[in-house]
C-alpha cells in the first residue's frame, strides 16, 4: 500500500460547505474511490491557512490517477470548483508532500 | 481508533538530518509509541514551506499524550530541538488539524 499525502487550497469562508458536502459524499464517488484502490482516506483542514491535507492509502499510483478520468469525478470537481483553487479543468490544485517517516 | 493530524515546523536546511534521524529512530522510541497506542504513523514534509505533517492513529488521546512524560521522549526532544521550532521544554511546536472527511 502506498501512503499519499497532498495539499489542496480552500477558498475563504468555504470550510462549512466543504465539510457538509464531504459528509454527504455521493455514493457513486465513494464507489469510484474504492474501486480505484483508495483506502483509509482522510482530509484535514488547517484553519490557520485554509489549506486542506489529504491522506490516503492506495493500491497503485496508476490506478488511483485513473479516477480523474471518470465522469462522476469530473462532475464532483465541477460541483466543488467554486470552493477551491482549481486548474482549468476544474481539478483541485494539488501539491504532493514527501514522506520522511513511517512506523507501522 | 482516533486519526490525528498535526503540523510541526522544521528549521531551514534541516530536512536531510531530520529524515536521517527518523530513519534511524531509536528502538526505545518505537517501543514507547507502540506501547502508548500509536499506529500507522507517518510524517510528511512540505518542501515549499518546511512544514511537517504528522498523521497517526491512536487508541486514546490520553494514552498518546502520556508519551510526553517518558524520559526517552524527553531525550528525543532534546536531540531534535536544534532542527525544529520548539517550546521552552524542547517539545516541538505542534498545531492540530481538523478532520473534515473520512472514508474507510
Amino acid at each position: 500500500m502506498i501512503r499519499k499525502a497532498f495539499k489542496m487550497y480552500l477558498n475563504p469562508r468555504c470550510a462549512k460547505t466543504y465539510e457538509e458536502r464531504h459528509q454527504k459524499l455521493w455514493p457513486e464517488m465513494k464507489e469510484v474511490i474504492r474501486s480505484h484502490g483508495g483506502h483509509n482516506y482522510s482530509i484535514f483542514l488547517d484553519e490557520d491557512t485554509n489549506v486542506l491535507y489529504g491522506y490516503v492509502e492506495v493500491e497503485s499510483e496508476e490506478k488511483w490517477q485513473e479516477i480523474a478520468k471518470t465522469p462522476i469525478n469530473k462532475k464532483w470537481w465541477d460541483y466543488m470548483a467554486p470552493l477551491m483553487r482549481v486548474n482549468a479543468d476544474n481539478s483541485p490544485v494539488q501539491d504532493d508532500l514527501r514522506n520522511v517517516f513511517y512506523l507501522s
